[in-house]
């Protein structure tokens, strides 16, 4: 290693370039400039880092390791970040035994990440202080060497499989060694062969364009939208397609191989390369150790592709990435549709998938936020016509109500609740129940519609036939069975060793019952915090509101409820947003303990717990309001009472829907402000920040050396990509914002829209500026979250449904006028919905302490309920209008429910999955293809056959398998032994 | 013609074989012996006829068409059959207005077929008797001339295709030659890498078994399961599995090709024929014609591969088909398992699913029946403990129940209900309730038990990676795109003659907007029939109820009520069937008529139309008893008058569940026992016996030329496969009953059982014996059936919910319990839902003739209904418990489907679609296959090594695609040029 170490020092010649830089700038990352032009010469042989020292053999991967720097001290402090959480942890790790202390594994917390993130795990600031140090330094150093001999024998594994490796050691960025690996063209025709990659043939073919008329009608829309497509040449050829066929080396000639170099583009071969990395093993220790488990152990510490080149800057050429900088990633092409053919050409199709999807929805938006804004309007614009609001409002109105509190408040006149009872209609009219069916039926048509795209993209993108298969084990699963075939082991002696092979051992239910149970028991802990969390607030909502009615000041009194219902809600919103953090990580923590045995079911427990708690977490409070409140009030005389002295709080007259209304915008603006907008720019920035200022300081400090970063340095300053999961999980959770009670906020759409379209350019700008380059997956779908979005949409059903049977006062109204109502308007409907209180019924001290408040003595007040009179013969008892309006109620629920899921499944059923043209484009890919073996076949049938015509005819019949006699019934005359030939 | 007609007369030599065979006998399918031994060499020369006359060469395909024979005149009888429908057909079809006359096309039935029966039309029976003969026997000739040149031309091609023939035109068989295909190694292996088909390499692996204890208890299921498994061999060597690779001629090595006769078997050689047939165009005329358009056209007659090899007889070798005949197509293995993987190595997989499919689903019905049949006997047990039967049947109960119908009855008392009340409750208890839920989460399971057999089947038929493709057009849809193309050159005159090419034409909306209306007024129409005849049923029971009521004979009123629903309940059944068949024919028609694109979507079309009503037409009646009967009376006083003469019916007291019971039982028996066994086993015995008389006729006519025929012969004279659909489509029927309704009857499951026992074995006698071998398709899965299974699931949680709720008295029950027992049990029950009846309130000459039948005078009688008596306030107004029992009934539906829709949610979401051990091993042959693969490089690479030691280093370098520069910091030292060879 230590020769090794000189001969990999840099470019050629390894130090004198460095030293013509020296007092030269570079332009890092857009941020400080040390190093500004490089002589012609060198910018070709050295490409910035994106190529071999001969300038001629391009990077395709980078994994980074610590290297002990001659410096000592120094470099020790970076090392030991690593390991110093275990002194013994070098000889443990080379033994079996550890494989017997699981918990070792995870105290790195980059060992217990999803796909991308297993293969990205956050390269360690070189800076991070570590106050522990020196004292370990001895066997740091044995660490180091047993770390360096294992990372030798990976490397000589990879150059086994015909990569080629360049080391490039602590020479500007202190303490880090960089492997630059290229994978020579017949390691990408092999491995591209083995995964089975569709690449376009030479033969190309023209997409029919139907019939005239449509054709005109395409071009005419094409020619609007003009403006709205990013100028990135893609979009443009769509007429002419490129036939694909599996690559493989036999086929060769099928191919355009003029340019071999671009022939596999960058994302191709990244992906080429990690796939070989994944497949390789080291084999020194006990246990085979591939990639994940070499990244988990430190051996490497970070493992990632180049970007193409630089986003901006002046000697930054042209590239995809600039490109995609420009025409994506930009918030002044807002109003653009994403050029997501760039996208997946340069982040891989699982990244694509993710926007291409995220625009659709954006899209999708903005029939909803129109239709959403008319609904609302018309709710404006009708609201004096309102008859019940009209009739609370009417001056003459003098309904007596009884007190809403105990003691403390008194009578009060029905026309006070003027103002609410508008406003409620707003949200409370015959058009959100339209606009809610209407919602369900656009989620259905969403679904569709991405399945289509879906099912285009995959044409365009050559991934029809393509399957997934199941992952690798994760290192973590490894080692699990290790330990545990291990414990075996020891347990029955020697007997079991014949056997030996650990990859017959699993993990069986037994093994994970712990974990399992941990998990139930924490998941029902966390939905339990959030319960309580939720009745905490409630109880600060009642007490509060009891406390300020007992204010004398008159203002405070007055303004009771706006006060307590908007510090409520805006310490709902706290807690959730802190909960969410906390639920990510316990979430993460769980999935942990879990030890699944592949990265993709990792993922998707990962996922399934996340979207549980977050779900939880950002509806319980919703739901609190638009089912539980104001139910469980009791009655005049007969309250319930919370702690035997708060009474249960009661909806403003007109039911909970404005209130539910109100809770609902602070929650999803609140949640998409702060975290969007808060977290994902603010943060980013304070980091890159520290970041700035930790690298300036270190920068300072070691002028000398750090002059002119290479492309694989700056990649490696940038943040790991994290996956897709946190992206997806704030999207669905606004999907259900702007599903599940749209009923009562018919403005979500226009505020998710509003957010998405920031939204979308921020993830650009983060993938494009801000992270390292993602290893290019390939997917044919979203996986999970095409099934969790169905999830909510089905769940946004019903909740629709009862919203408007049960929050909303739909029914009752419907009810009333078909019903009740003497001349079938809603005249008098407020009156129906009272029931009488006779006030000598109050129980002792609940009476008003002042009930001549109203300026006269009541006798009867009116509560809102459906009770017989005091003068009935059950009195206070349940009435038949209940009963009634409650059958009413829930013959609606059933009614709604399955009228608009059969909705949805004609919806899904009328709309082909496949899209018409798409199906017939392949067909007619199919009978190319065909057509053009079969002239193949037939010019080699030519050939052949003058190879023949001077060979004579003996060798080629014995081609055939079995000699055939010279048949007599041929309906051909041709004497000849083959008949394939007469062509 | 007449040329070649001569050279293809028969075995070599074309007579003397035939006269030797003169007087010996033949067993022809075990009906007739004609012809008994072959000297042992003629046996082997010509097998039969399953090879060519040389012996060597399998006939892999057969087309059939009409030869004219020196005889004339009885020869013209066979061939006109086709023609005589419209003497203009010939001229018309070679012209462009053949195509302006698409009525000509459907008038042959065979046109319009599903995708197995496009390629087998009904061979036209060579004696098909036709009354008008001889007329036109000149344009006949011509016709015939016609045909002939087609024939050729299609035939030339196939041969350029590399296909071999073999024609034996008019030997035995008379009028009809036969065209016998054979496939050459070469073309084989072509298309089978065309059609990507996956083959079993060289390359074996065992297949893991799990842990050692699971191992054990496997062992010893299959041990105790031995007995089960049909003794074939396949089965038996399960634990090591070939790798499987898609064929590829540069991957020949691969393969184990050491017997080139039996890779490919008859089942794929037939396919790929099949393919190559679909493929080839005669282009003689205007348009071109595919194997389809051809058949469609009477070009061909039929087209079918050979079988196997007789299923009896003395000199029947053995061979699969008889394998499958012993072990499978017999009713004396009913209790076995299917051969499955041989009947897919017989048939294919399309048909190999559908067994598969029926197997499970009879497997999974033994549990249901098992519950099924305890549920039943809980209520059997448990009448006697049933408060309200006991209460009816108390003889001190004497409850005087208003007359059931007018002026005729009288009053009654409810003690005479006993009978009925009490087998009311061997329907209605709550053992009936857990039942339909369990049959919920039953359904589930099966689903997903079913996608996971699916995808193990998949696995192990090497189907993972196969992509369904979108078929050819149909040859009708061809012909109305060409109509419409030429319409449109006629109209515009030759300014669009330039651009020509039909197949840039295609068939707008509006061109099928006739055939869309068509269908809708019809489907509409049909649905109104089976409406109108169930109201027919109605009024026969209402009608017949009264006149038998009005009867003077005792015993004939007695009993009135068994004997009116018995007889509406065969009537019912009668009309049920005949219908069915009607409706068969409709939506056959109905399909044709909207000219779908492709076989698939024609086939989907169909099999959705046949399901809507067969499914309308089977469960109208019952929907009717379960929700409709007994609702819509009325009450005394104010009855409902069907023409104003006849009372609406009423249930029986205790709820309609015991006449839906009834109803059921007999459509579902009746279905099946009339059906299945008389239509399916007693048809094909008629069709067989007609078949026999007139060959028998016919044979003993020619017995010269008729001796010993050939196996495609044989062959020619079975039914043609007509598609599965109907297979499946009495399955999803049954599926109906056993799912629906299962609430109300308990039994379903079992009678289902019994039934497929039996129908396995028959279908499978169909397949094995009396069909022509259906070209081998493949399928991924059981496609548009899953869905309607999945919807009928679906809608049976719904409908049980409301026959638990509103047709049984469940609710009711619970309700009393609950809110309204003094004492919470259901002592008063009974009393509680009768309401009063003042009698003085009947209408003028509705009262009874007779009121003092009983024996007393009465004042008040009783009705089942919740109405206020007639002394409250408003008097037979509904009441308010009818409101919360409703209410009730209605929360129960919303209760029940969401819980139980949920639960077979988390059903289908705990069940992995793809098994875990199957999963693994896929995983495990992509790591086994990439090994293979890199083990061969290396192999290579030495090779190249070596070779290269001694040419030198130069020539290898240049096989990069760029000189590489003798790298300076390469890690391995190696001074070599190419890294990849240092293995």
């Amino acid at each position: 290693m230590a020769e090794e170490g000189k001969e990999t020092s840099g470019c050629p010649p390894a130090s004198p370039p460095q030293s013509t830089h020296f007092l030269q700038d570079v332009i890092f990352h857009g941020k400080f400039k040390l190093l500004k032009t490089l002589t012609p010469e060198e910018n070709t042989q050295c490409q910035h880092g994106l190529y071999f020292q001969d300038g001629q053999r391009h990077v395709d991967y980078i994994l980074t390791y610590h290297v002990k720097r001659p410096g000592g001290a120094r470099h020790a402090r970076h090392t030991s970040r690593l390991l110093t959480d275990n002194p013994l942890a070098r000889s443990l790790r080379r033994g079996p035994l550890a494989a017997a202390r699981p918990g070792q594994q995870e105290n790195h917390p980059r060992c217990g990440r999803p796909p991308e993130r297993a293969g990205h795990p956050p390269a360690p600031r070189p800076s991070t202080p570590d106050p522990e140090l020196g004292l370990q330094t001895q066997s740091l150093d044995d660490q180091e060497d047993d770390k360096r001999s294992r990372r030798e024998e990976f490397e000589k594994n990879l150059l086994d499989m015909g990569l080629e490796l360049e080391k490039d050691e602590d020479v500007k960025t202190p303490g880090v060694g960089f492997l630059k690996i290229h994978a020579p063209w017949n390691v990408l025709c092999r491995e591209a062969e083995f995964m089975k990659l569709k690449m376009p043939t030479k033969k190309m073919y023209a997409v029919k364009q139907s019939s005239s008329v449509v054709e005109k009608i395409n071009s005419l829309i094409s020619k609007v939208l003009e403006p709205l497509h990013p100028s990135v040449e893609e979009h443009k050829i769509k007429n002419i397609k490129h036939l694909s066929y599996t690559f493989s080396r036999e086929k060769q000639h099928l191919f355009n191989l003029s340019d071999k170099d671009s022939f596999f583009d960058s994302k191709t071969r990244s992906s080429i390369v990690f796939e070989v990395l994944k497949r390789t093993k080291c084999t020194k220790a006990k246990y085979s150790m591939g990639l994940t488990s070499l990244l988990c152990s430190g051996i490497y510490t970070a493992a990632y592709p180049l970007h193409d080149g630089d986003v901006s800057g002046e000697h930054a050429e042209p590239n995809d990435r600039k490109l995609l900088y420009e025409e994506w990633a930009s918030y002044s092409v807002f109003y653009k549709y994403q050029p997501i053919g760039l996208v997946r050409k340069y982040f891989g199709e699982k990244i694509g998938l993710y926007f291409a999807w995220l625009g659709l929805y954006t899209q999708m938006l903005i029939p909803a936020s129109v239709v959403g804004v008319i609904v609302f309007l018309y709710g404006c614009a009708t609201v004096d016509d309102n008859i019940p609001s009209m009739e609370i409002c009417h001056p003459k109105s003098n309904i007596t109500m009884c007190p809403l509190c105990d003691k403390a408040c008194s009578y009060w006149k029905l026309s006070t609740a003027c103002g609410t009872a508008r406003a409620s209609y707003l949200f409370d009219n015959p058009a959100t129940v339209f606009f809610s069916i209407f919602m369900a039926l656009w989620a259905a048509m969403f679904m569709e519609h991405w399945k289509r795209r879906q099912m285009r993209l995959n044409y365009e993108w050559d991934l029809t036939g393509f399957e997934e298969e199941e992952d690798h084990p994760r290192a973590e699963y490894e080692l699990q069975v290790m330990q545990k075939s291990l414990k075996k082991e020891h347990g029955h002696g020697s007997q079991r060793k014949e056997k030996g092979k650990t990859d017959d051992e699993k993990l069986t239910c037994r093994d994970r019952l712990p974990a399992y149970m941990t998990n139930l028991v924490m998941m029902l802990l966390m939905i339990g915090v959030t319960f309580a969390i939720v009745f905490g607030v409630i109880l600060y909502r009642i007490s509060t509101k009891a406390a300020l009615h007992m204010s004398s000041n008159p203002i405070t009194r007055s303004h009771v409820r706006l006060t307590v219902k908007t510090t409520a809600a805006i310490i709902n919103l706290v807690v959730i947003l802190i909960l969410d953090e906390v639920y990510g990580a316990v979430a993460r923590w769980l999935t942990v303990l879990e030890v699944p045995k592949t990265d993709k079911s990792f993922e998707q427990r990962l996922i399934f717990k996340t979207f549980i708690l977050k779900f939880v977490n950002a509806f319980t409070p919703i739901i609190y309001i638009a089912f539980f409140r104001g139910r469980l009030v009791g009655r005049p005389g007969s309250y319930l009472y919370v702690f035997e002295s708060y009474r249960m709080e009661e909806c403003a007259h007109g039911g909970c829907l404005m209130e539910l209304c109100i809770q609902l915008s602070i929650t999803m603006l609140g949640k998409q402000l702060i975290q969007n907008n808060l977290f994902e720019i603010g943060v980013p920035k304070i980091k890159k920040l520290i970041r700035y200022i930790r690298s300036k300081r270190e920068a300072f400090q070691e002028e000398e050396r750090q002059k002119r970063l290479q492309r694989y340095e700056i990649d490696h300053f940038l943040e790991p990509f994290a996956g897709l999961t946190p992206e997806y999980m704030e999207m669905i959770i606004q999907f259900g914002f702007v599903t599940l009670f749209v009923a009562s906020f018919p403005l979500a759409p226009l505020f998710a829209l509003l957010n998405n379209i920031i939204e979308i350019r921020l993830d650009a700008k983060k993938f494009v500026g801000e992270l390292q380059r993602p290893v290019a997956a390939r997917a044919k779908d979203i996986g999970i979250w095409y099934n969790l979005l169905k999830g909510v949409a089905k769940v946004a059903v019903i909740i629709n449904a009862f919203v408007i049977s049960f929050t909303s006062d739909f029914i009752p109204r419907l009810v009333y006028q078909y019903m009740y109502s003497p001349d079938g308007s809603m005249h008098g409907f407020v009156n129906h919905t009272l029931s009488y209180f006779n006030v000598s019924h109050f129980q002792d001290g609940k009476e008003p302490m002042d009930p001549l408040h109203l300026g006269y003595g009541v006798d009867i007040c009116r509560y809102k309920d459906y009770r017989e009179p005091p003068w009935s013969s059950t009195p206070y008892e349940i009435s038949k209008e209940f009963w009634a309006v409650l059958a009413a109620r829930l013959a609606f629920v059933i009614v709604f429910q399955n009228v608009v899921m059969l909705m949805s499944d004609v919806v899904d059923w009328l709309i082909p999955d496949i899209p018409k043209d798409i199906s017939m484009q392949i067909h007619k890919e199919k009978i190319l293809m065909v057509e053009l073996f079969m002239r193949e076949e037939q010019g080699k049938m030519h050939m052949m056959e003058s190879m023949q015509a001077s060979t004579g005819d003996k060798e080629k019949c014995s081609s055939n398998s079995y000699p055939i006699p010279v048949p007599r019934q041929r309906t051909t005359p041709q004497p000849n032994c083959n008949n394939a030939n007469n062509v």
